[in-house]
């Protein structure tokens, strides 16, 4: 089934997952797709039919229970789970990911950190210690992390994405901006600011292009 | 015309863009689209369709002209001139992003920089100082601001958006967590880790179904 819905329908879901849990803490229980739409700013067309890719939800007219689909959501995306996550490289990018805080409570646990500056191995951040980056493969396997972040510099990025390539790692968010080369049955979300920055750029160009 | 061309195909844009500036470096002059799509991981025919949005590229059997490509998608996307930015929130996040350099080189020149804390006004980053928050209005009218980064916290980001919305600003990298509501001709672009690690796990829960 996967293969089969579009990338970009799979980027919109956490932000319906994101939407509805805060319409449960809000005590909301049913929602329409006008109303989903208003506070995603996306058309109540394209909810229906992102949605349509994983089964039937809502009640024509009536809408969406909240509760039911954030549970069909939490199992769609797989966040009915704890996952373990590794963090490459701890420069100003890395610390300001551990101290947001807002990971742990999404089911993300990061249980590692590296890096391979000898004055930053061994040093605290949080509960964690500053590991060798030359123990990431060893700790991946011994602590089944099922999760790398990198955020390293970008000549440093390919080899430890190899790295955690050969422990079979399988989804990757990057912060280094380099386009990576991995097989084909591994996830690469990269982050990067230039990129979204040209995205934006392209609209500011056509707002002022009549 | 802007309107027709679907986001996934912007958002793709920027990595033809940087794998094109790449090809240039190496002194290649032809690129098929075969060679393009193995080094971005996309296939030859999504890349040919995508271009196609944008007019007539290449030749059948030849392929494209690396230079001449480049200049097209520089137009495109709007990257033949300066863009000024200015970005709220200097914490680690700010810090990180000011430190990376990459925006620069690519044309987009961060031009002030500002904070809520009164502790960090005045203080000095590289060559700027940070500015109080409240006179964000003022500095991005004088100087002419194209582009607007939030870093702060989640709480303090919509007020943050809705001053850059007051002054005429039309692009946003938002790397706080939330939905930001803005008006309909403004484009907002979300780096958020939670989002992209739910996709992450989508694709992680797939491969462990058959």
């Amino acid at each position: 089934m996967a293969a089969l819905i579009p990338e970009v329908v799979i980027l919109r879901l956490p932000l319906y997952f994101r939407t509805l849990a805060l319409l449960k803490e809000e005590k909301t229980e049913i929602v329409s797709s006008q109303e989903l739409g208003a506070r995603l700013q996306i058309t109540p067309a394209q909810i229906r039919k992102d949605l349509s890719y994983f089964g039937k939800f809502g009640t024509q007219g009536k809408g969406y229970n909240v509760s039911q689909l954030l549970d069909e959501l939490r199992q769609i995306l797989g966040l009915d789970r704890k996952w373990l996550v590794a963090l490459v490289g701890v420069g100003r990018l890395g610390r300001a990911l551990l101290d947001y805080g807002g990971l742990a409570p999404q089911g993300f646990h990061v249980l590692a950190v590296f890096d391979s500056d000898p004055r930053k191995i061994g040093e605290k951040v949080g509960e964690l210690v500053i590991q060798d980056v030359h123990k990431l493969a060893a700790t991946v396997k011994n602590q089944g992390i099922n999760i790398g972040i990198v955020a390293v510099p970008p000549s440093e990025a390919q080899a430890v994405i190899d790295c955690l390539v050969s422990c079979r790692i399988k989804a990757i968010l990057n912060y280094a901006p380099i386009a990576p080369v991995v097989p084909s049955d591994m996830r690469v979300y990269n982050i990067d600011p230039v990129l979204a920055l040209q995205t934006l750029t392209y609209h500011l160009k056509s707002l002022n292009t009549p």
